[in-house]
């Protein structure tokens, strides 16, 4: 796909929208960041999106990577890319300055972020997986530790992995069977089989750095005897010398859906050194560091396919001619007027209009938490990002599979054909609802982490921050009325599933949609009100308009699925299910 | 996969919901169809499903179709496995007695046909053409083309195909190109360029007959100019003896998401030769007898794709060990629960059984007023079957994706690697939703030909036989709503559609849906009722609670969304789509 950077709406949320270089002139070590450095990163991440990662997308669908006597090959361009890519410091954007990370915050990086995934996300896979990993030995490793790996992380010289799953363990974390033995020298033996390992193995970098999740003897059982470690593919010095090849080999690579260009592996550990990161079996906390950065990256991901899926569905209908305008000949000089004249091809435009932009404002909602919790030492923005992180990834990689599977459908039989590449994008869309904890764990850690366990606490402070006020003023009233809903609903769950312990698992899924509508609820109000005057006006306009008249009275029926017992998922027996 | 089929709720429709062996006991030329030949027809019909059909499932996605000079190779095994289905009689089990067909009623088509979509869709497809070009022929063609063509068809000994896109005209076929001329001896010389021609070559039979759409000198422009050609692969005499090879010839085929066992071409037809069937410039009609047929048969394979969601889906979650009952232990001899204990993966399973079943019994009603048309001369039954057919063609279709989207699910990781085959059911199912017109071009024939044309008079008088009484009492009231619900929809609709032109357009997607759940509430009341005091009662009264509790509130939001103004996908300029 020839990829365009979405510079125009992300400038617009940016200055219009959040104000963000306001927010960040009063805000200690985020002063530098003018509306021209933000700006000029957009401008260049764009630029690196659209030449360096997009060229390349095609080709990891169509060649894929091959794995031979436990090496990996990725497919042709890609070591020169993720080099030039590494190269500009990307990965480092949001590190730590300390260690040669760029600082930048956490709002920028969501925004490039998200250039990188509709580019490519193959490639972008082995660059997100290195950010997570440096992420968490920032947060939990020694001095020693981050002088070593940090600064090669944040270049690409080295690359991340994190390694939970276990063939019988997925979501399920506490029964892994990967153990660590300690020795005497202070580090520990790590024995176990890992799968679905991305980015595993390859031969964009020189080094790996295994993540690994095992059990010390005589751990706890379950999630509180899991301990984190540090496992290198080469063991090195503390210069970062490279020495011997440790024991974590790649068994094989997965035959995938799509990212056919990232290498998923199967990865043994058999007796390899590794290094306890953080405290012995407080492993699940530290790794969750990463995965939260992981989690909102995914959703990322779904924002990016979401908008490749717009760039590939509105060239479509602008240029495909096919059939006339109900409302008579629109484009006379052919024989058929274009498909945008068409009304259910508008619904769907529109539909894919309203979940990627209204996607981008909610990520940058979601940026601008972690930057006030990480700069402005908010406790409060961090326990909203921590709300917010589910929802992100779940709705934002449900609503970007919704939209490839929606421009796929404008460009009819030609949509099925991978000529075109749109059957890509939603081959390569599916995994982000699956991986990183699937859309329904995300449900579930919404809905009983984040809201029940304080009533609804935190939910009802975060909603408060969503003034009707800042709404252009036709849709205040709508606007109130979903945030009335959901609060009535969870009032009435946070009561109800004191007697019913299958409640908050039998609506999870509902309610996330729930909550994520009535926050786009006021996204979408706001960027109504923020365009005006703006050349965006009309299209946010409308826009809005549309979310508020065909998708957001979605909220009424939700209400009322959340209503209903949980006997209706659960009342019959197991043996119903044959 | 291992797919089973599903003898025991076909027998419970056809024995307890629909009493069809009763209805037919009174029916001229169906009153040798008792109970106990339907069951040994859908019984034979499952096992060459099962033991014919699937076990080559897996081969046609992975080794596909190949094209060398014109030639296509269909995948290893499905020669022979064509030959054998064929030869059981199935391509003509509805098929005209007179010509060697079976003259069995559509209704029992539409539970077998089911059955081999569900087995090997790449497979069926080169059966259900046939089927369509036999029944086409039947109802156009003149006797000795009938005595040719239609005991070949049925026996599979030659192939189908309908002829209609071309590149620059799908959906729009008023601008096809392809160019017919007199000849002196009666027959046309056929030019022109095909795509998306499925089984337009391959090696499974020794003559394919193509249905071709072509313009005869001076036609009218527009559909109305269009004449429907047989252009056969072979030249051939009366007796079917094959002579000459015909200009008709695969230029290429696709590659495409899914279906790779299903080889769809490119055909060149370069001065073929080419007979009319039906009068000139009548083709668009003719081919409807067609294309309805298919319409409905897609309807099945998206049920197809939905019972066979449920097959990987409930095995899955019944094996898988993962976590425990938010209820408590569930099963203490290993160290964690089957999936089916997470109500979130019965929500996604019943949603699956809620579409699978539904659609079945959905199915069943269209196959009955088929029938009561064909054979009891009911002039009404044939108009609800015409209304019927769009929302078995998309609705049908859209579920059957959604179905293999959720099975997916259910298997997190391992659902998106090749391995278990999930994920080929996903890329499978999706093409269904776009050809034979595509689920939008469906919805409007439903709301513009079908509904707004008669003001709602035929919906009415179809909805009219949809009895509350008929359903387990505690579903009535819910139903009534939907249905009182509908009907003012479509009043309004019928209102205002004349003031607005883009009105019909700009909500058939939401109201083909609205229609159909309303319909799906009458078949779930109406199966929970008939269940009662036999096995499946308790399966079949939960699954109808978790249909009205958690899926049927849909008709509220649509509802909502359908009462909005066409501005709200219309208003703004093309300009802004940019």
């Amino acid at each position: 796909m020839d990829y365009q950077p979405p510079e125009r709406d992300i400038e617009f949320l940016l200055t219009r929208v959040f104000r963000l270089a306001q927010e960040w002139s009063v805000t200690p070590s985020l002063e530098d960041f003018t509306a021209d450095v933000l700006s000029a990163v957009v401008v260049e991440g764009g630029r690196v999106a659209r030449e360096v990662l997009a060229p390349l997308n095609r080709i990891a669908d169509t060649e894929g990577c091959r794995w031979v006597d436990g090496a990996v090959t990725t497919p042709k361009g890609f070591k020169a890319a993720f080099s030039e890519f590494a190269s500009g410091g990307w990965l480092g954007l949001s590190g730590n300055p300390d260690f040669a990370g760029q600082g930048m915050p956490k709002t920028l990086g969501c925004v490039v972020e998200e250039m990188f995934w509709a580019a490519n996300p193959s490639l972008y896979l082995y660059g997100t997986l290195s950010v997570g990993a440096a992420l968490c030995i920032d947060s939990h490793g020694t001095a020693a530790q981050k002088r070593v790996y940090l600064p090669r992380l944040y270049a690409g010289s080295w690359t991340g992995t994190m390694c939970l799953t276990e063939a019988h363990a997925g979501t399920d974390l506490g029964i892994i069977r990967t153990r660590a033995e300690p020795r005497s020298d202070g580090t520990c033996s790590i024995t176990g089989t890992k799968i679905f390992i991305t980015s595993g193995e390859h031969d964009l970098a020189a080094n790996i750095i295994h993540l690994v999740l095992a059990r010390l003897p005589d751990a706890p059982g379950g999630t509180r005897g899991i301990s984190l470690f540090i496992v290198p593919k080469y063991l090195h010095d503390d210069s970062g010398q490279l020495g011997a090849r440790n024991s974590a080999v790649s068994g094989s690579i997965e035959h995938k859906m799509g990212i056919h260009g990232s290498a998923t592996n199967v990865m043994n550990f058999d007796g390899a050194t590794g290094y306890l990161i953080g405290e012995a079996n407080a492993g699940l906390a530290c790794m969750f560091t990463m995965m939260n950065y992981e989690r909102l990256s995914v959703g990322l991901q779904g924002l990016g396919a979401a908008e490749a899926a717009w760039q590939f569905a509105v060239r479509y209908a602008r240029e495909r001619l096919q059939s006339r305008s109900p409302s008579g000949v629109k484009n006379p000089a052919a024989e058929a007027d274009p498909l945008l004249v068409h009304p259910d091809v508008r619904r769907m435009l529109l539909t894919i209009r309203a979940w990627t932009e209204g996607g981008r404002a909610f990520a940058m909602l979601v940026g601008r938490e972690l930057d006030r919790s990480k700069y402005g030492g908010d406790r409060q923005a961090q326990v909203f990002s921590e709300l917010l992180t589910p929802i992100a990834k779940a709705f934002l990689t449900d609503k970007g599979f919704e939209s490839a599977v929606l421009a796929q459908q404008i460009y009819g039989g030609h949509g099925y054909i991978s000529e075109w590449g749109v059957e890509q994008l939603v081959r390569d869309s599916r995994i982000a609802q699956i991986y990183e904890g699937t859309n329904g764990v995300q449900a579930m850690d919404l809905i009983g982490r984040k809201v029940l366990r304080d009533g609804g606490t935190t939910l009802r402070a975060f909603l408060a921050t969503l003034s009707p006020d800042d709404l252009a003023e036709e849709f205040r009233g709508a606007f109130n009325d979903s945030i009335a809903r959901l609060l009535r609903t969870t009032d009435a769950l946070a009561q109800r599933s004191g007697q019913d312990v299958n409640l908050p698992g039998a609506v999870a899924t509902d309610y996330l949609e729930l909550t994520a509508l009535a926050i786009f609820a006021w996204l979408w109000g706001r960027m109504a009100d923020a365009a005006a005057g703006t050349p965006l006006a009309e299209s946010k306009m409308h826009t809005a308009r549309f979310f508020y008249a065909r998708l957001l009275p979605r909220v009424l029926s939700l209400e009322v699925s959340i209503a209903a017992s949980s006997d209706a998922v659960m009342a019959s027996d197991a043996s119903s299910f044959e």
